[in-house]
């Protein structure tokens, strides 16, 4: 086929696939009615579907009064799964769902990959991956990708997390590594579904998306570092580079702290966990984010109990973190015009006692039109926020090329 | 037709006329072809699109090798006029062009509207509108549509400026009004065609995506007030109310001065017209932002011809405010990652003074990944950019839906 006929091809595929996801089952008849496609037309993509795994029919059906009885088809992506993966500074999150949305794994463990090199870590992702894999191979699911979410800035065109602080990671071809392109020994998982790699922030933003179907929001994950992931008009807003969302180094106060990157008063340095452990804690005012956070959870566990306590300052320090949270949440509102800022991370935990003095600040600083129609809410997905993305990004490829699934054999 | 029917036939007409705007003349066959269309409904789109006067066949040509001569199309948009209006402080810009681009119409008229209220001005712009619509008419050219850009938060939606700081304007139905809908006297335009209203920034971002082709950027003006528009992947960004982009308010100095606003250390306050002026004569230092600027081309003027003269100062001041630009910049580029940051308004016409300081303080304090790959650079389209790119979104509505054009009688 010419290129031209290729694309269009592909894009019917694509348009029958989500028409029938969309809207349910139907028949080859309505799907022609619905989408303007020519029946012929339509005949021929359903049987490439089949052929591909991706639909199948549901036994007859009367449609009501409209037409005559079709044999109604439906998505069928019960063979086909999408696996998101999300490493952070001390856990990998693994999250995998079939096409037609079916979790099929959603766990977390422990891995402290602040405190090892990238080698080690992209080690440990391996056979991660590859268990998880072998685990849905032995449903009988078919992996047509697997996508990483990592804590920094991702050459997204590439699968190079560019820099993540947190990890100590530079340059770090991780697309190549895993799918054993880069040629290294030890990490070698020669492609078994193609992978790529994004932001952690980013990915969880469209997670938030698709769970709340809010078309305007800004995502924040709070941790060691401050990320942000941005849905604009119902897209992630990636910019030139995919490095758009970069809120955690925004300049928020030019007198301010040395931050970790080197640069002073960036957000980070004022509503990052190392900021407010600090604040509660200012005996360990002189280490490093890495060094007062070795084990966040447990240092987030630790302030809940002095805050349940009644312990002196922590009410204060809850509120200081708050305030700047607001703050920084005002610059995103005026240049964004969000209908929601979701908290995820720490933030999300401790949400209760900084919802209220963030919008409050968020109210007085940000510029009317937008601030009165936005509000914070705290993140109902949890730490799985990220990974989940990381599935439904495979999902969407596969719904907008389903040529990306090889046909049944 | 059922509602579905009619979409698909809106999508279908669009797609034959972008595609022979995009491609150039060729057969219907090449269209069927290209866009997978089917021959028999190339024909009737074709059929349609005529009788809208939007395609018109240009006599028989050989198609090379590929197939039959066909009798080529193309695009007619010669009878379908587009017309953009940009109020400021101190004019207003009119611009018109047929739906090919060809340029109709490109002035600028001296105005005061910031001296003057909201009804003197409609009733200007009022005249102004009337004045082209009749010499588009008498050039033989149909008005398709009217936005009007306005330096301000605009509700596009209800085509309401929010307000307009600059000009003093506060919940101004400005469509209603221009249209005649409102029942106000004075003001009767009665709908020679639609009018829609959009921000200054947000309109001059789409004229110079249009211009350039650069598909994430970031378009400052800076005039009395500091206005944004941000183009991202392609789209302009409006976020949930059509509010985005706000970044005269941003908070970048939080001990820093009052602003028009009401707010402390807003970025206008370090890089805006008023506050250039008053590092430059100190004995202005106590007006307020309107005060400075009764007429700000002509204090503009005044500020070249001292630097000119070599007059001490104002290499500092300028330089002061290019660091400012550059720090606010780093905002922007950490969030949106854009290629470019468009300079407009008097920040074009100093760029070669600011540019230099503002891109090393951006590369200075802005996350690495992006800064590197983003520059300053002047607008080439000056102050008829957001008129331009108001009389662009007419042309892009029309190519969204030909249906907008009556058929003709």
């Amino acid at each position: 086929m010419p290129a031209d006929q290729a694309l269009v091809r592909r894009a019917n595929l694509s348009l029958v696939l989500r028409h029938l996801r969309e809207r349910g089952p139907r028949s080859r008849a309505a799907v022609a009615a619905e989408t303007g496609l020519n029946k012929t037309t339509v005949t021929s993509l359903v049987a490439e579907l089949q052929a591909r795994g991706l639909l199948k029919e549901t036994g007859p059906q009367h449609e009501g009064a409209i037409g005559r009885p079709g044999l109604p088809l439906a998505l069928d992506g019960s063979a086909v799964g999408a696996l998101g993966v999300e490493v952070n500074v001390d856990y990998i999150a693994v999250f995998a769902t079939d096409l037609g949305g079916r979790v099929l794994i959603d766990r977390r463990v422990s891995f402290d990959a602040m405190g090892c090199p990238a080698e080690r870590t992209l080690t440990e992702l391996d056979s991660v991956i590859r268990q998880a894999s072998d685990g849905l191979r032995a449903l009988g699911v078919h992996l047509a990708g697997i996508t990483v979410a990592v804590p920094g800035l991702v050459d997204t065109g590439c699968g190079i997390v560019v820099v993540a602080p947190n990890l100590g990671w530079h340059n770090v071809p991780v697309a190549a590594r895993l799918s054993g392109r880069a040629g290294q020994e030890g990490v070698e998982l020669l492609a078994q579904a193609p992978i790529t790699v994004d932001n952690d922030a980013n990915l969880a933003a469209l997670a938030e998306h698709t769970a709340t179907g809010v078309s305007d929001l800004v995502y924040l994950t709070g941790e060691v570092g401050v990320g942000g992931g941005i849905i604009a008009g119902g897209r992630l807003l990636g910019g030139a580079d995919g490095f758009a969302g970069e809120v955690g180094h925004v300049l928020v106060d030019p007198g301010g702290e040395r931050c970790g990157c080197g640069r002073s008063g960036c957000w980070e340095t004022k509503v990052g966990l190392a900021a407010l452990i600090r604040k509660v804690s200012p005996e360990q005012a002189y280490g490093t984010p890495h060094q007062v956070l070795r084990d966040p959870e447990e240092r987030l566990a630790e302030l809940q109990l002095l805050r349940a306590a009644g312990e002196p300052g922590v009410e204060e320090a809850l509120a200081e973190v708050g305030r700047w949270l607001g703050r920084g949440a005002a610059t995103l509102v005026n240049l964004f015009n969000p209908r929601v800022i979701v908290l995820g991370g720490y933030f999300a935990q401790l949400a209760e006692a900084l919802i209220p003095v963030a919008q409050e600040e968020l109210e007085r600083i940000g510029v009317a039109g937008s601030v009165a129609r936005c509000r914070f809410v705290a993140s109902g997905l949890g730490f799985g926020a990220a990974s989940r993305g990381a599935a439904g990004v495979v999902v969407q490829r596969v719904l907008a090329d389903p040529t990306l699934i090889a046909v049944r054999p």
